[in-house]
């Protein structure tokens, strides 16, 4: 434990000893970093977080952004805040150098981010939606488009929101209706409200650009019909100076559970028939556009989520060392109070918790570096390659982490007991701050229906067979290892277990009917996550017990007693010892549970699409 | 579906058609009552529940409890609630006529408690804490201390409290330290303070009546040296008129993630060395009178997850059936929103919670039936069988609930999906409240050793091993019944395997030392709580097969077709058939999961406790 955020002991050991990102170097495009560069960046980033972005989120609870006669205030600190973090050039910081950025590789920018995240989500929502919205920018802008906006957003000057939701379109974005008519000099007229508008409007910016998701008049309904607006807050002079106001106005913000510190606003476009509209790419490739974000928006999500167990954990971890209170197992004595981390449900909780976030902390660092290897790929086939393994990994990343969220930061409060149910320790806001993460940018519904009935069903269902054969490997090597047999078969069996799904889905669908595969989706996803964060827990315990057996042989240690005693006293060797465990605590105590909910799916129970409306 | 608290359908059904608990009218302490008049008084406890205490719960949330120069004000609304539920005689439901009560049986109390507690939990804790305190100075004080304090409690005129946590003595409760000093008179100087006390001041009655831990001085330490004292906040005079103020002072309250609406006080006791303490009882029996309350106080709170269950069930079914969004699976069409209830994610969602909901309303009502069977128990052997089954299962009906409380209210915001993430709807107040329940009145932890460690071991055994043979019964009933062969035998072999647990336990501690049935209780319990809702949901299953069954003979329904037709529009059949569902739901998709935590807990892990403190 080093900080109340991130384990950055274990952020590098996942980068630079298992997933050894530090090889993306030898690829021109990052010739110019190297693992040691890349750690003290980290650092950097860890401690930018810890200091500045953390308490500002604290603070940013308690009264959160404020809507007071029309205009939105942003939490005090804010501001200056983000300006550092642009100067620090983490906004564009996985941007090409050609285009202003650091070019840093992806992978490094998520590690960065889960401690930002970690820190303060809010604050993050402001820099991530004016990168997505400025990259969309870059990506299908005119020449003038990306000359107006882009320079001005990646200098931290303006900020971007992405306006798709509205009352009657949430999860159904198809349904949108802001209606979008075609003015005689090639712009569109907006007019229509937005609802739940992340950062909509607010006060440290001179200028908002939003991108809009609206219907042409005449155009289809349903996602195919929908075109994507440029509609910045105040329209834009050729020379970059701002112009008139834009008739675009934020109405209210949503009063929410948690997430204080992000206003998230009710936006009113063209209510005097003045909403200027800039169409982005070409009429009706609206959600082809907007969804270009989608894996890096839901990637980022699903950041946080592993953000949020980590500072729960981080948190309740500390706790648990300090807090005093009941008495010793061994050797009890009314006089004498012990820390609680001494007693075992303490101790198995946080267990449980520090397992998965190591093994969840992999599977996004690497969902991440396989986004570099799409950017650095020689091949097409590589390129393909890459990309489909990262399609098929998004829906877990994103989901199964915001959902463990929920739960960590529950266990966290638990952990502190009735004080945790008190603000004057922030694990409460945690639990609050969490549940958002499983809603938006798609449900964790939607990217179970994502996962099983898109996903898993690419190229014939070759990635994903592939992706589960490429575990072997590493479940080999630690099949070769003392000790280790009981574990890897427990892994064989069940990711055998859930290579059956796609078939017995398929044959639900067929022969109980199109509703059966979206019943069972979400536990599908749920299971596949098990076993992704086992493999990634395996493979990192590979490389531990490695580099642990050359800690003792070096320090000459031979007999179990001298070794299990260096363990507890030596950091590196704790560490790495702690890796082995978590990779063995999760086998022993999830898998069989991961076992028991494919078995609930292979029932093939159709109990909930049985039961009359009536029946509920 | 009849209210948005508790479907009042299924806590009859489970009150009078499963667990019949109007027999208990053929013993002469329940003589008055029948079921209509059990039915009669429920509809009006759902009505009050509806009308008065849950809109004043939903204002409650907003500024909460407040203290403010010295004094606590409850949330408007609040003195005139409470008055209308003692005049009901709410207060006094289950006490002895002749104790002023109204003689109702504790199940009966209990089902209305459900409608309470989930419309309004932050309110019945005036009621409860009043009770109980009462309710030991009925069992334990002298006729004078009975002169003084019961009636004035139990006629609402003054509320109680439980005042036992320090701040470093919570779960370690022996660890009090709240000095008592001998007086010469015979009673006793207070000196120390209180926290996390529940209504420990406020501003709507005339006098507050503390039941106070404290160490007489010299008392051993640990739980064996505490005793119990009366502290009200007014001195009582011999003839029951107030006399001078007692030295009991309110220092703050919390500020809590949730039930605002009640007041969680710091209390001071003998600033000024003028606190008068009376001794309830004998010295040092503290523990032993406070713990009498217990289980009814686990009960309750027990209860309380169950209607958070509830009223986050039936908040989510209303907005599933009436909120439009996306399309039909079966015949989609981008201008035709559905309700979102057709979606089978959702379904899936609504049948998970409503199986859960019922197998515990089932269990919770049992427990205050057994209850009732130990206050009427004709033979000492008799008294001891049903005691020792309430001991069994306490621990289950107050850990299982209150964590599924957390979990399905935030299955409730996932439903509303990001407006119930606003305060715009209730579901996230209810997320917010949850929380507590599953640490107040012994934590989730707590609750597990005490099972595990303790009542499995009642009896060498037999009471755990007996209640496991005793679902025999019903399930080999329903293994009768034509289609249930599947579930029965998943329910059978689920049943066993967790019979085995005590022994593995007991061989883990001999083996792997004393930590290890600590470490395992919490998953012990949890798979106890899912066969136990699976038993009671298989005993409503049959109960509803044969009812349906009757019910088709009588409308000469013969043909599948036909049948299923009818359950599709008549409200009773579906609701006898959704009980069917509800049971096959539970096994299908809940009991492979449970043979899963099973298997993990059989797997004879200690990693947590392996792992070196540096390694976290």
């Amino acid at each position: 434990m080093a900080n109340l955020l991130v384990d950055e002991r274990d952020v590098k050991f996942t980068l630079f000893e298992q997933l050894k990102v530090q090889d993306l170097c030898q690829h021109a495009r990052y010739a110019g970093w190297n693992e040691k560069v890349f750690g003290m960046l980290l650092s950097e980033a860890r401690k930018f977080a810890e200091k500045e972005l953390f308490p500002l989120n604290i603070e940013g609870d308690k009264e959160g952004a404020r809507f007071d006669q029309g205009a939105v205030y942003s939490v005090p600190g804010t501001a200056a805040a983000y300006r550092k973090f642009v100067d620090n050039g983490w906004l564009t910081a996985s941007e090409e150098e050609a285009h202003g950025g650091q070019g840093l590789p992806q992978v490094i920018k998520s590690a960065a981010h889960e401690m930002f995240f970690a820190a303060n989500f809010p604050f993050m929502c402001y820099a991530n939606l004016t990168h997505d919205a400025a990259k969309l920018i870059e990506l299908f802008g005119t020449e003038e488009q990306k000359h107006l906006y882009i320079e001005k957003m990646y200098l931290g000057d303006w900020t971007g929101t992405m306006a798709l939701t509205e009352p009657e379109a949430g999860s159904d974005v198809g349904n949108i209706g802001l209606k979008a008519t075609r003015n005689v000099d090639g712009t569109y007229g907006l007019v229509g409200q937005k609802i739940f508008i992340t950062n909509g409007d607010h006060d440290f910016a001179d200028n908002i650009v939003h991108l809009v998701l609206a219907r042409i008049e005449g155009d289809p309904p349903g996602t195919k019909g929908l075109s994507i607006f440029i509609a910045p807050k105040v329209r834009v002079n050729a020379d970059r100076t701002l112009g008139a106001a834009n008739d675009v106005r934020c109405i209210g913000l949503e009063h929410k559970m948690g997430i204080k510190g992000s206003p998230t606003a009710t936006m009113s476009f063209g209510e005097k028939g003045e909403c200027v509209g800039y169409l982005l790419g070409q009429e009706r490739d609206g959600i082809k556009i907007m969804f270009h974000m989608m894996n890096a928006s839901r990637l980022a999500v699903g950041m946080w989520g592993q953000g949020i167990c980590s500072v729960s954990y981080q948190h309740a971890l500390k706790y648990a060392l300090e807090r005093k209170q009941g008495q010793s197992i061994e050797n009890p004595d009314p006089a004498t109070q012990v820390a609680i981390i001494e007693h075992p449900e303490i101790r198995r909780t946080l267990m449980l918790m520090k397992a998965h976030i190591e093994g969840m902390r992999g599977m996004l660092y690497f969902c991440g570096y396989a986004m570099d290897q799409v950017a650095i790929a020689g091949s097409d086939e590589d390129k393909r390659k890459w990309q489909s393994l990262v399609d098929l990994l998004i829906p877990i990343c994103k989901a199964y982490p915001t959902e463990k969220g929920v739960e960590f930061a529950s266990h966290a409060i638990q952990i502190y007991g009735g004080y945790g149910y008190t603000k004057d320790y922030p694990v409460e806001q945690f639990l609050r701050d969490s549940k958002v993460a499983c809603i938006f940018e798609g449900t964790t519904g939607i990217q179970a229906i994502d996962f099983a009935l898109r996903k898993v069903r690419m190229q014939k269902g070759e990635v994903f067979a592939c992706f589960l054969r490429d575990m072997d490997r590493m479940v080999e090597q630690a099949a070769a290892l003392p000790g280790w047999e009981k574990y890897t078969a427990q892994m064989q069996r069940t990711k055998t277990a859930l290579g059956e799904l796609p078939a017995h889905l398929a044959l639900g669908a067929a022969e109980k009917g199109a509703h059966y595969p979206f019943l069972k989706a979400t536990p599908f996803l749920d299971a596949f996550g098990d076993v992704v964060v086992a493999w990634f827990l395996i493979w990192s315990a590979v490389v531990a017990e490695e580099k642990l057996e050359a800690l003792f042989q070096k320090k000459k240690l031979e007999d179990q007693e001298s070794r299990l005693a260096f363990v507890r006293t030596n950091a590196d060797a704790a560490f790495l010892d702690g890796k082995i465990q978590s990779a063995r605590f999760f086998i022993a105590n999830i898998l069989p549970i991961t076992d028991g909910k494919i078995a609930a799916l292979q029932w093939g129970d159709v109990s909930a699409l049985v039961a009359a409306e009536k029946s509920f």
